[in-house]
């Protein structure tokens, strides 16, 4: 079973049921159960005659708002939407909650409600992005701004974690983003965390530094930053693609021969297009928690909610958590280092 | 005059030769002098008949060695090509520097003969970039890894001031880089700076925080980032634009349609190539010193390397480091700020 809280998002819920009319045709074993408002909820189901029997609404009529302070949210977010969809992940109704609210409102309540897994200090949010050589895992996201060397191996090891789930790889290749990739480059915490991961004997392979022009030549499977250093790329990566796509529009356009051109070119182009679709990345999974939460943008159209819930699906199917546990104790103790924020 | 290392960078002598000749076209006024080994400079230059009368040499038999650290460049480096050519600096015979040698080295030497600016704490690297809009300036590019809210405000202040002489801007906007717009965002440093800026009334419009995906739409003329967030900004876009041209050059080789359309397209998207060429935009700016030295990248080409010659000519007409010392003054004292990282 798959969470889903209705009500979060900016086009919710009517996103929500579409994205989930789109998962169910890829998920057909796969049962959800959608938090939110009943009245609204049946009429939009009731339009896909494929979702009966697959999905069922538990009604409310509390929602967390998008411009709620994680604190608030925390304090008065009991029985909204949100609030449901990770309880009922906690009571092992559901193996998995998606939602497209408000990112830190939803953390807060899942650190409340599912608790940091033994061994983590701090949950981190992951996604995985297309590079030249297929596709990697990139994290902490934007959870946490000042990180510590500590904080950094067990990203490195949730990231792998979610790498051998997601992508299928047996023994990724995991590198820290640094301005450098000689070992005297870098803050402290970064530093330290490559003396510790140099000596860890993980299932995965501690390739080093990595530059932020290497992200996109897919030089590591796995990404692991501080959540400042991560959503500055992330953006900044999201962002070009969007100015090379404006600027290529604005070539096709400049003449009758290079309009020809497009229309030749159109289904290859249209292909790339979809490769670097950021709808079809969409997911940013919390990991280090006691269960499992999938936070979709908030403005996603139906595409994007769909792949937040396949996401969700695989994790579930991979079971993450338990992965991830196991790969922290198979690493030992990971020493407390001085020196760094904390 | 300019001075040249001749020595500095993976192709050097040839590369600064070359980018010479290509950049005394640009600028039939400017004259040159090129430090490093006579021997190899003089048939470079026989070569190029129009830079007869354009270019002196400068003997030395010493170089600054790509490998070497900043502590040994200080130590050994008087008399290679890099110390004098910005000790020519710091006499007044030249007016700015280039070099495409090895960074620490440079800024260290930098540093050490031509000091600090009066009002700033730290020198830091700038460079304009292609956008949606124009070109937009970001700093520090990776001289500082941890600045505090001062720092940041010195930014803004030396990259207004670039802007302004560079790209031609009265009343440039600027922006911090965050990883959300909303006040409460980003570390203590970050914070800091937003509240500082808010109040400062200088030559510039501080427009708050911007995110990663706002650097490529152009949404500010100038990016303020620490030097570890502005290098994975600025080598992360680098690496996608690599990275969605590969994935072109890979659509139009579909099939032979494709190809007829590449055909048909090539003078637009030649042009497109050209405008987001990084050679193009090589060279990074050291400000904040008591003189003008430009770093180009170590692996140029020579259109690259008379890129940054031409960004040296520019900022020495436009005065720029008496600009950004009068900037500073009109802004009056910028408090010590707590709670940030020295």
């Amino acid at each position: 079973m798959i969470a889903l809280d209705a009500m979060g998002g900016d086009k919710a819920p009517d996103v929500v049921v579409e994205g989930l009319a789109m998962a169910r045709v890829r998920h057909p074993e796969a049962r959800f159960v959608l938090f939110g408002d009943r009245a609204r909820l049946e009429p939009l189901l009731a339009a896909h005659p494929a979702l009966a029997g697959v999905a069922t609404i538990h009604h409310t009529d509390l929602a967390v708002s998008a411009d709620e302070k994680p604190g608030q949210a925390l304090r008065r977010g009991k029985g909204t939407s949100m609030w449901l969809a990770i309880e009922s992940v906690r009571d092992g109704t559901a193996q998995a909650a998606v939602s497209a609210g408000n990112t830190g409102a939803l953390m807060a309540i899942s650190k409340f409600l599912l608790r940091t897994s033994p061994g983590i200090d701090r949950p981190a949010i992951a996604s995985f992005f297309p590079t030249m050589r297929g596709e990697s895992v990139m994290l902490d996201l934007g959870a946490n701004v000042d990180c510590n060397a500590r904080n950094l191996v067990q990203f490195a090891v949730m990231g792998a974690a979610f790498a051998r789930t997601c992508l299928g790889l047996l023994k990724p290749t995991v590198a820290l983003l640094n301005i450098g990739t000689e070992e005297v480059k870098g803050n402290e915490a970064i530093k330290g965390a490559h003396a510790l991961l140099k000596e860890a004997d993980g299932p995965f392979e501690f390739i080093g530094y990595i530059e932020g022009n290497g992200i996109g030549a897919g030089e590591a499977d796995v990404i692991v930053a501080d959540g400042f250093a991560g959503n500055i790329a992330l953006k900044t990566a999201e962002g070009t693609a969007r100015q090379i796509a404006s600027y290529l529009a604005g070539a096709f356009r400049r003449s009758l021969i290079t309009k020809i051109a497009y229309l030749l070119a159109r289904p290859a182009l249209m292909s790339l297009r979809d490769r670097l679709d950021p709808q079809r990345y969409n997911g940013g999974v919390f990991l280090g928690l006691g269960g499992l939460v999938v936070k979709s943008h908030g403005g996603t159209n139906a595409t994007g909610f769909a792949a937040a819930i396949t996401l969700a699906v695989n994790l579930a199917a991979g079971d993450l958590v338990n992965r991830i546990s196991a790969d922290l104790e198979g690493l030992g103790d990971v020493p407390e280092v001085q020196a760094s924020p904390t």
